[in-house]
């Protein structure tokens, strides 16, 4: 089966025709290797996963939401190792894709599911994110993308990576897929729009100063949604605190979804894979109790800044997509700014979208904006309002 | 090609006829896979390795000497990945045969040579030892294998892990041929016999009760040959603590070896390798340090307590192989046992040779004798005099 993005899993295409006459009727998806499809073996990007976990005799929740409504499956796409990795560059599997920029790699982890979307091989396609992994791969592929307030959608079926901040999205090329996709999952139709925005000129500052630029007309078509509404903040806290935060509360949960399978089957990875893992096993108690306070007063903050109507705007991602197969010594610097851009949504669990739009030398940027917790109707709203100004 | 002991790294295997009329003329050899064939990708156990690394031009030191004495090269034999490992199990190529005992592990690094001469497919076959890879699987197969004095064998074309530890040995079935490659590598023929022996009494406790017992028989030929010169001594300065300094060597060496592969290349590995180049990259330089002072003080106490005339006796290993595919934690205790028989030869670089004759339950383990540094050809020399008395 021919599969010019290099966005699916190797080997016979999963496909499953959706309920006939459903509100996704004539949408085709894809879904991450994450989600369980009934006797389909579940990969997680890694060759010695599916060995070693039985396969799913159940669809996973939200797939089965989705042909429930109509639409169909047309495959379970590449995702980074275990969910781990923020560049989409799988050493098992390859490098899905990136069309709009196909010298750079697609971001990740949910890599092949932004691939198929945005190659046009479907409509929509479910990933997850836990630390960045629907955000990032929307900025570099130049998506719509969705990090779901974190308890919002059914994970039933889902491998997990750290439950506390595991969620599940989907990507569209176009903001009404984005947004008819959206009231199947969040069962609300888009809206309302927020009435006041905030800057967050901090992480403007901390991205590429191409970023800034790139993004200023779309920042100034929010403000025209939105209204006079408009305030310059600083994140709560810092960015970097926020990352380092974050950092040592992913990891660690990570390590212990991980550890049982990894100590029974010794599973073969990519050396940064393992990296990171061993990392998370070695964070000390004090640092995982001050991230977990850290992460009660961020929560805190943000129910403060963003009461209903208030929305906030940054950079998803400092930077356009990174070229594919640079070295780890270029990378981990790369990785460790997208952090503290991508903290937030892990720390806090608001909602957060990836809006289409700006490009530096071609390559997509994108522009995020975050809502208090359970606004994820409202943030799509704003999606097709931008959508229908362009 | 058939390979009944997984012994062999896959694809078409390495031959090359040895030049006629030499002193090994008649003999067949395999080469474990960290030895540079011309013309031939050289693996090291890891899939990625080759991918990194020119294909050798020359054949390596010792591989050309074998070939030069009319050995005939039949092919390159699974290792564990790039040496790190000592139980014989490649998350890549699968876990050779131990003939001896097929239920159990092999032994590693060195585990497809070992492999290769247990199952008889040839008659001797070059391995490395830098932690314990020669005499581990020496032991657990029921062979002869050496660990020669540090720097005694041309190192040229040879895949390095940690140098200053690094040596190159040969397993073989019976003490003759033993000799006979013997005399050739080392370019010295077998001899003299030892005078002295000494019993390492807290290696033998260390390891467990059966293998005490199982050992008795060949420490008493051990008496027989060696002459009245008999006492029992504890290993200085405890086992533990040498395989401490010898764990905070070797791990930051193979770290310094492999970082720019790493850097470059982000290999795919097994879990447990991972982690162990990871923990060698987290040694303090305070540990360090001590540990090159301890190395220092062990050859000095090697040099008061080995003289020449005097050898050496312990358990090479504190039991026989353990069955295949245990878990992780499982296996690391017995890995660190392990270790604290085996630290002596990459702390000391004195020679080591694994002599076969006992089982437990059918399982071989092996009786080592250690001397002092350059007296290779005399622990050669008590080989055969072991097996003429048999």
């Amino acid at each position: 089966m021919t599969d010019p993005a290099n966005a699916f899993v190797p080997g016979p295409r999963a496909r499953l025709a959706g309920r006939p006459g459903g509100p996704l009727s004539g949408l085709t998806y894809a879904v991450k290797d994450l989600f369980d499809v009934a006797g389909v073996p579940t990969g997680g990007g890694n060759h010695d996963w599916a060995k070693a976990n039985p396969i799913p005799e159940r669809h996973a929740s939200v797939v089965q939401t989705l042909l429930d409504a109509g639409a169909d499956l047309i495959g379970k796409t590449i995702t980074d190792e275990v969910s781990l990795g923020i560049l989409g560059e799988n050493a098992f599997d390859g490098t899905p894709l990136n069309s709009a920029a196909p010298d750079r790699v697609p971001g990740g982890s949910s890599s092949g599911s932004a691939a198929a979307v945005a190659a046009g091989l479907c409509d929509t396609a479910l990933g997850t994110d836990t630390g960045g992994s629907m955000r990032v791969p929307s900025s570099f592929c130049g998506l719509y993308g969705i990090r779901p307030t974190h308890g919002r959608l059914d994970l039933t079926g889902l491998m997990p990576q750290a439950p506390s901040s595991d969620t599940v999205g989907w990507f569209a090329r176009d903001a009404e897929t984005f947004a008819r996709v959206g009231t199947v999952l969040l069962g609300e139709k888009p809206g309302p729009l927020p009435t006041k925005l905030l800057i967050a000129v901090d992480a403007f500052a901390f991205a590429d100063p191409e970023v800034g630029a790139a993004l200023r007309p779309m920042v100034e078509k929010l403000e025209r949604i939105v209204g006079p509404g408009r305030e310059e903040i600083m994140a709560p806290q810092g960015l970097s605190v926020w990352a380092r935060a974050q950092r040592s509360l992913q990891p660690v949960e990570a390590w212990q979804t991980f550890k049982p399978w990894i100590e029974q089957h010794n599973p073969r990875m990519a050396f940064s894979v393992v990296a990171g893992l061993i990392a998370g096993s070695q964070v000390p108690a004090s640092e995982r109790n001050w991230a977990a306070l850290m992460r009660e007063e961020a929560r805190a903050r943000l129910r403060h800044l963003l009461p209903p109507g208030t929305i906030l705007c940054l950079p998803t991602t400092p930077f356009p997509a990174p070229l594919r197969g640079l070295s780890t010594p270029v990378l981990q610097p790369m990785r460790d700014r997208i952090t503290c851009l991508c903290a937030q949504g892990g720390l806090t669990g608001s909602p957060q979208v990836s809006l289409p739009g700006a490009t530096i030398d071609g390559a997509p940027v994108g522009l995020s904006i975050i809502g208090g917790r359970g606004t994820d109707a409202s943030l799509i709203a704003v999606a097709q309002a931008m959508e229908a100004i362009a």
